[in-house]
């Protein structure tokens, strides 16, 4: 609809995830109208970030070198591994100041649906984490839904064999939520995993 | 959160209209995961779509080059001159292949709110394309909504002291919508049944 490269450029902002074309047309408006300065900027970094961002040789973090951050932090407690599906969920648990552990992320949950098994996720990797015996803990923090709780109770299974405490994240009322809204899985959960006061 | 750079992209990324912290860093992700020769595409769209696309001189749509290619066509009525908001407006109509005369892009409409006068607008450029007296009709097409409806007002006045037929488009556009999400039937209708004012 537009002369050659804006419609180039609506069309590549609209494979965005999260971005229609009415969002990617505004977008690319946006672009025109912002300082040449702000988009060499942001052109820059989208570039910048494909090139020297990689993931974690380690735990499967992002990272700007081989070993991500938390990985090189000798504070963090060697002992502790959280496993999470994906390098996002590493930002939302840091954001709780709750863990001190390290982690690992899978990649992914188990989805016959959408054809991953546990090969496709970073599973070998995990089990060679724990052969040396360093690790006593091991969180398992997928997300509480249908596939991560198989992947949970797939690696559950395959680590009952190890001498490791395999535990996974609570269940039940988000806080500052309300009974009312609650869905009858969720409250169920919340019933089950009751804490004595 | 993240390592230096890739947080550094998800606020620049943060800052595109309709764009929230969450889509960002969902963005941000899918970057690190794309292949290298999208991401570069995608950026180098960005830096060439500034630096290569302006906007037309004589009617102020998109174009790459001093006139843009509707202004260019012999083909399109030189007699009529729809006038609209926004350069994305005129892609919107394209769309309709209802019209075939010409453009003017006004580049907002008045809202004393936003402290948008007439001075602001391209209504000046509008007026010295008119004095010549090619133009024989001008269809207003400011949205239909308060500030479009003041502009068209505005111009409607503007123009009557001159040889020239001004119209608005027809109702069939929801009142208080905006043109942008008009849908091509709903808007071809609007101009089959434009009104004389």
């Amino acid at each position: 609809m537009y002369d050659g490269i804006v419609q180039e450029l609506i069309d590549e902002l609209g494979r965005l995830p999260g971005v229609g074309p009415k969002s990617a047309q505004r977008i690319a408006f946006h672009i025109l109208q912002t300082p040449s300065f702000d988009v060499s900027r942001l052109s820059d970094l989208l570039r910048d970030v494909r090139e020297r961002v990689r993931f974690c040789d380690v735990c499967g973090n992002v990272s700007e070198e081989e070993r991500c951050s938390i990985c090189r932090d000798p504070r963090r407690d060697p002992e502790v591994i959280c496993v999470v599906e994906d390098a996002k969920d590493v930002s939302v648990i840091e954001r709780t100041r709750e863990f001190k552990g390290r982690y690992h992320v899978l990649g992914g949950a188990i989805s016959p649906i959408a054809g991953v098994g546990p090969d496709d996720l970073r599973i070998p990797q995990l089990m060679q984490r724990l052969a040396d015996g360093t690790v006593t803990e091991v969180i398992l923090a997928t997300n509480p839904n249908l596939e991560g709780e198989a992947t949970a109770a797939y690696l559950s299974r395959l680590l009952t064999s190890m001498e490791i405490t395999v535990s996974r994240l609570a269940s039940g009322l988000p806080v500052g939520g309300d009974l009312e809204y609650a869905d009858e899985v969720t409250l169920g959960r919340a019933f089950e995993g009751r804490r004595k006061l």
